[in-house]
This record gives structure tokens, C-alpha cells and sequence, in this order.
């Protein structure tokens, strides 16, 4: 079992003193997706629930449409790979296999910015299956940040956690971002976990990457204590998602489709 | 000329009251780089010093060695094009341009992880330019963030700042990580100024790609506020980089190569 972080001697320096310490530090761990032997993608990742992100990338790029269409599947971890077999692959997004193996969020994309992948797999959020108060949104945010920090205190990681009105049903870290939420997508798939009564909380920004992964999940409601990119919001607008933002200290913004968030609202002159 | 962000009409919840207002959302701008005619790779960026990052990021892969290599470049805005007329492009690195289209740093890389052209273009840096103390790190960490907040007020970009140890000399925000190191690194190709004796001074974690980017470019020191990656901190190691991390309140951690920051350390049983 690969290690999520190792232990490193370094220097701190704190209160004008310096000395040799050790250090907790996150690792990272390339792994490649092999479908029915041949090489598909290279994600990299932390090195836990490699299985489910697997899966949650897979359905979430429309290549399979539920746990039933992989056959088999298994972790060569020394070697890096995660080996599919799978049969019964939809045909439609296979043909566009070629012009799936970019990524994005760091600033680099496929040509054409929304895909026809994306376009097949992000689902439009019509439901009003969740209904949230100001308090739940910080309440949950506040829940998502405790939890990651309890069980990792490098830093160097993303966090999401599947939630409803409750508290945390899952939460899962990565040091990519897309990774996390696969991570969740590939356990509520593999264990028939609903999805769109749920909470998506997440401790990173909303590009439009990210919102997109978050609709083809299809989760009604995404809350991040960070800010979304113009696009992200076109996006969350469109697709019927509600993308909460800067949640922090009691206070937040309601980017798009309010209407899942119950609040009175104050009429009057616009402010800052 | 595009808008690095724009206006949007948000709901804006505070102290308990809710009421519309209108807030600032930073914009996702898809560029492809059409060399010759080809289409290279498509990069999402913030829509301001394009041309530099476009240099920027030939250069870091390898393509191009110094600016006058390119002979020609024009910008079609609407159409999301930039278009690099160059004849003398490095062959050795051409020959790897089909597997060098995919990025990485949110959980997704070429195969291979450290790559052909990485090991090509990223330096080993072996010189002692740069010295400096614990409080010029803290002053430059302090005055890049300064700068950042003066300048963008929509918390969703990433900052990185070239100084030397009296402040400041070039600061650029991008959504993408990597693409506010290229924008940098494009300006001073561009107008030929030295890199190996200056500090890169960054707002995001330092991932393996990042420090190879920082490699590339050819720093010796990178200081950042965030945590690293266990293997960006091997890949500092061997290639003779100071980097530098958490970065807060006056205390920091440094992870590789320390003779380049001047401090006494206390000699002792390590604690934390």
C-alpha cells in the first residue's frame, strides 16, 4: 500500500529560531487507466480509494454508465495501473476517446472548452430535492473543514465531502481536485449511494472544470469557501446547479439559482 | 480586448440578512497556440500578457530556446488563436510534441510523470546568487500578496511575483498555475532579463510540475505560503532548488537546500 504522505526532515524556522524538524508531507502518485489493456489516461494522485476514483472518472467522462459495465478491475500498484475490463463501453463517447486525454483546471484544456463529452454527461438539475438555510451552508462547510483537518494535517491537499442537511455522509481528500470528487462519484456509483439529494462541499474553486464534474455527479447544490470563475457560474446558470461561494465567517455568496437556499431577502438598493 | 473579469448580479448573504448586490468574477479565456499553422495545445488562462505566456510556455517546454527563435506572432482575440510563426523550432523536442499536450497539475499528467522534455529543459541549479534571510522571505511573501490584493479583488486567481531581495520586479495573476510562472518567464525572455539570480515568489502549492516549471525557468529560490508535494521536494533536491513553504506569520519551513537562506540554526533534539 502506497503511502498518502511520508515524513521528511526539514528546517523551521518560527520566532526567529531555526532548527531541524519533521515534517508530514503529502505525496504524489501517478496511476494509468488501462481499458481492456490499452492505456487510457494518467491520473495523478493520492495514493487512497484509487478504485472509486477510477470509476468516478470513467462514468464521469460517460465511458461507463453504471457499476454493472466493468466487468473487472484491478490495482497493480508498484507498476502504477489500474487495469479495467470492460465489454460494453459506450460506443458514442469511445469515439471521442482521442480528444479526451487533456486535462484543464491548472489552465490547460481540449480544444472547444465544453465537450461533446461534457455535453452528454452533465446532467441539467430540474429537482428541488435540497433545501438549505444560510446555517447549514456554514454549518457544513464548517463540518467538511474539521474533518479534513482531523485526518490530514499537511496541507498540501484538496478536500470534498458528499453531504445532505445532516452533516458528512463521505468526504474524501486528493491533491487534485478532480480527483476528490471521483473518489466520491465512484462510491455513491459503486455502492447505489443517490446523489441528487445531496450536498457537494468542497474546499477549492469553482472553475468551470469543476462545476462541470460537479453536474455530470449530478448534485443540485456545490458550497466552496472559494470563488468561482465567470464561466463556472455561465455554467452552474445553465445546467440548473445552485454554486455557493465564499463561505466564510457567517457570510457567503449565492452565485446562481437561489431558489434552493431559503432565505428572506432584503429588497432595496444594491451595496457592497 | 477580452475582460480579466467581469460584473455579475450575485445574492449576497451576510449577518443574517440576504440581499442582491453586484460582485466581481474573474474570467476563464481558452488560447490555443497555433504553430505554423498547427494547433499546438489549448491553454485556459486569464485573458491579459498572452503573447508572454505563450513564450513563456515554449520556452519551458523546450520548444523554443531564446525569443528571437520565434519570427513572428499576432493574437486573434475573438477567435482564441495565438499564431507563432517560427522555422527554427528545436527538433529534438519536436519530436515528443505528441506526447506533450496533456497537463497535470490537478490530477492529471503525460505518461511517464518526469518526462523527455523535462529533463531536457530543466536546469540544475548549482550557483549561490540568491542569499537571503527569514525576514526577506516573510517581506517578499507579504508584498506579493499586497500586490495581488491591490490589483484583483476576485480571490479566484493564482499570484506569482519575480523579486530580488529589495521587492518586487514583475507580479502576474492567472487562473492557471502554471500560467502565471509562463507569463513571467515570457517577459523576461522578452526583454532579457536574468532569472538565476532572482526569487520566484508564488501563491499555490508546489506541485512536482510546478517546480519543474520553476526548474525551467531557472530559479534558485521559490518561496511559497502553501505546503509542497513529497515529490516536488525530491525534485528540489536533486535539482539544486531552496524551496521554501507555509510560508505565515513569520515562521516557515524550508525544504531543500538551506545554504541559501541565512540563519542560525539551533542545534538539539528535533521537536515541532
Amino acid at each position: 500500500m502506497k503511502e498518502t504522505e511520508v515524513k521528511r526532515s526539514i528546517l523551521r524556522v518560527e520566532n526567529g529560531k531555526a532548527r531541524y524538524t519533521e515534517d508530514r508531507i503529502v505525496t504524489e502518485h501517478p496511476i494509468t487507466i488501462k481499458i481492456n489493456g490499452e492505456e487510457f489516461v494518467t491520473l495523478v494522485c493520492t495514493p487512497e480509494y484509487m478504485e472509486d476514483m477510477a470509476i468516478g472518472y470513467l462514468a464521469s467522462e460517460g465511458l461507463i454508465r453504471r457499476y454493472e459495465d466493468i466487468e473487472d478491475m484491478w490495482i497493480q500498484e508498484e507498476e502504477g495501473f489500474i487495469h479495467v475490463k470492460a465489454s460494453k463501453l459506450n460506443p458514442y463517447t469511445q469515439n471521442f476517446q482521442s480528444k479526451r486525454y487533456v486535462t484543464s483546471c491548472c489552465g490547460m484544456s481540449r480544444q472547444g472548452f465544453v465537450f461533446v463529452n461534457d455535453a452528454m454527461t452533465a446532467k441539467k438539475m430540474t429537482g428541488m430535492h435540497v433545501a438549505l438555510s444560510p446555517e447549514d451552508c456554514y454549518r457544513l462547510m464548517r463540518e467538511m473543514q474539521q474533518s479534513a483537518e482531523l485526518f490530514h494535517g499537511t496541507g498540501g491537499v484538496h478536500n470534498a465531502a458528499l453531504c445532505d442537511k445532516e452533516g458528512i455522509i463521505l468526504s474524501r481528500m486528493d491533491i487534485g481536485r478532480h480527483n476528490a470528487l471521483d473518489k466520491i462519484y465512484g462510491h455513491c456509483i459503486r455502492h447505489d449511494i443517490s446523489i441528487n439529494d445531496k450536498v457537494l462541499v468542497f474546499s477549492g474553486r469553482l472553475s468551470s472544470e469543476i462545476l462541470l464534474k460537479v453536474a455530470k455527479i449530478g448534485c443540485e447544490v456545490v458550497l466552496t469557501k472559494s470563488a468561482p470563475t465567470e464561466l463556472a457560474v455561465q455554467l452552474a446558470d445553465q445546467l440548473g446547479i445552485t454554486a455557493v461561494g465564499f463561505i466564510r465567517h457567517e457570510s457567503m455568496n449565492v452565485y446562481t439559482h437561489p431558489e434552493r437556499i431559503h432565505v428572506q431577502v432584503h429588497e432595496g438598493h444594491s451595496e457592497k
